[in-house]
């Protein structure tokens, strides 16, 4: 009579994950911007230097510039003495070289006998204390590659080279949906039976902070009709359709239905908690997971399946997140057969240590990943950790 | 006849950081924003729920709403019939529980005899798979703390708990001089001599990334009147003062004596490198920091000087650093009694554990902290670790 959750499938999380990050997906388009706003976009093609960083050889120190050659014979007990002008001059550092030198002394080094006498009691090779031309990039040398994350100081070498532009890819384009007629904005007063829709606050939130721009679509009700033209009018202008998918009313079904009718549905129903009823499917090319309801089963998907896909448009694999050896402060029981997310909060203890605080409760509830750093992964055979167990946490903001 | 860095301290890094980080910098401002725009922000005030979340009682499984008491005697001998109407109600997840029913049976344990009759063979406690009133954020308890970095679950938590606006601490307010006659805008062309000012990228990327807002002044001529002059307006209208200092002609005696004629100068020279010649001190109360000009140096001043004092203001104390154990891959030299900062790049191996890659090279070389994802701290009496030694590496780019 009704379709419950005991009919959707219960795939592995690696197999879900193999199926779903298998197809192209997005098209790789990019765009030329200027560096001075690129940090955090993607380089989409390597960037080579325009020129020599540095462009000329300069003093690395405070000292005196000299030809290496003529302090071969300096030594303690027959100190050398040079003529400013003549055989040495004075450079402080980043102070061009004039031609005729080829090292620095250091002023310390120095002992000034008066203005334009200077004695000194060690050789010194050619280009000590020099900075060479192209030493930190040469003309023509690659400065930054292809699928490069554009850091503050990658940016100051792209203008330090030269590049006052940089081609990078595109944002891929999000589009959030969010189905389900009981579902009102913040903005409005709910009634009994009405629920406040933030999830597509979580959804922007992250997606926008690995890259993506995010579009929000206005609530969906919840019938065939509406969800069906809302993902299809959003396949046209976008690149990844994420769907909230809600909680109640088999609505599950309809995104299902509706991803079966227009494109291909990949998974729906993976084996691990709190998530289970999660979608991947495809659009014309176009990935298309539906989120379930729950926030902390939302915030969890968009970790496990989209952001691995966008890092996958940008890097050509997803980077991988920063795991921390932590010692358990409360016991943690999971059910034996699925795999199990546990919410968690990471302290560093006073020896340097860390400790890993297990944030349980049900999957509707927002406190339990307010405040939260990242999850304890449970393996399906795992039954319970005990306090003080050393367990791996995931961090869900740090990469490597 | 020339100052020399022989002549600057050599103050410990900690000492440094505790003579700077005592006094109390920046008035704390706040201002009244709307919660959906706040994902980033850190807030001023706690913030309490102003209506229950959930604010009705709700179904958390599909299946029948009944009164528990009503099922006391159902066992698998003696299954229980239930009238539809009467003693039961169909409900799915997310459904308002009718007010005469108090529990709800799984639909997988339900047995439909007809469209009207049911039976169940197991009794079921009072408020069995129902979501209470509350049970998320209480009205009235707190849903976030002062001083709380707004994730967008956190953005979501308020939303859902009628917080429409948010009182957040306003950002900082920083500016950056750039100080140095041989300065000269990445749009221009180089000549012989003049070098291309890029430090404010570095700058810019990371204190923007923290949190505070960040001006950037136009190049400063190396001149005492000049320094002064742009100092003096700069703590007008900015909280946190950043200056260029350069590298070269003694330029970093001009940002201290400007700091000694308007404030006060607290630490000149602090036992690390690369970054020995950073400046610390205070005008009206406002943080003055002189960045070495070497971009490597003005890469780690920002982290060990910057980054801790932005994040005072926002948290009253600064969030650590993550670090983590990582086998090098290469030898490190270091010299005896400074402390050095070694960037790394961390790599994850294929059993789980981490690989660490130092790049070492001179201060001046932007090619090592492009692609660097944090630093080994080599101490002051280590000269060397192994290649395979397992060390500690500072990630720059997450916290805890």
């Amino acid at each position: 009579m009704r379709r419950v959750r005991a009919q959707l499938q219960a795939v592995s999380l690696e197999e879900a994950q193999r199926i779903f990050f298998a197809p192209e997906f997005f098209q790789a388009r990019e765009e030329e911007i200027k560096t001075r706003e690129a940090v955090g976009r993607v380089t989409s093609r390597p960037v080579c230097a325009q020129r020599d960083l540095p462009h000329y050889a300069s003093a690395a120190m405070d000292g005196i510039a000299v030809k290496a050659e003529r302090t071969r014979l300096a030594d303690p007990h027959h100190p050398l003495r040079l003529k400013r002008g003549r055989d040495c001059e004075y450079v402080d550092t980043g102070d061009p070289i004039p031609d005729t030198y080829d090292a620095v002394i250091k002023i310390e080094d120095v002992h000034e006998l008066d203005a334009d006498t200077i004695e000194i009691t060690r050789p010194v090779p050619v280009g000590k204390h020099i900075r060479a031309v192209g030493e930190d990039f040469a003309q023509g040398a690659q400065v930054i590659p292809k699928d490069f994350l554009l850091t503050p100081e990658a940016v100051a070498a792209l203008l330090g080279t030269g590049n006052l532009t940089v081609w990078v890819k595109c944002r891929p384009r999000a589009i959030f949906i969010p189905t389900g007629s009981e579902l009102i904005p913040p903005e409005k007063k709910p009634s009994r039976g009405q629920i406040v829709e933030t999830n597509s606050q979580i959804v922007r939130g992250y997606v926008e902070r690995w890259g993506a721009s995010v579009t929000i679509h206005p609530i969906v009700l919840n019938d065939f009709i509406y969800v069906r033209r809302a993902v299809q009018e959003a396949c046209a202008e976008h690149d990844l359709i994420l769907l909230g998918a809600g909680t109640s009313k088999g609505r599950g079904d309809w995104v299902s239905e509706v991803v079966r009718g227009l494109g291909e549905v990949l998974v729906h129903g993976v084996a691990y908690h709190p998530g289970h009823p999660v979608l991947l499917g495809v659009i014309e090319r176009k990935p298309v997971v539906g989120l379930p309801g729950y926030p902390v089963a939302t915030w969890l998907a968009l970790h496990l399946f989209v952001w691995p896909l966008v890092e996958r448009y940008y890097f050509g694999r997803a980077r991988e997140l920063i795991k921390i050896q932590a010692k358990l402060t409360k016991p943690i029981r999971s059910v034996r057969g699925f795999r199990e997310f546990v919410r968690a909060r990471l302290e560093r203890a006073a020896d340097g240590s860390y400790l890993v605080h297990p944030l349980q409760g049900g999957a509707s509830k927002l406190s339990t990943i307010v405040g939260a750093d990242g999850w304890i992964e449970v393996p399906e055979d795992v039954e319970h950790y005990e306090h003080g167990a050393l367990v791996e946490a995931t961090l869900v903001d740090a990469v490597v």
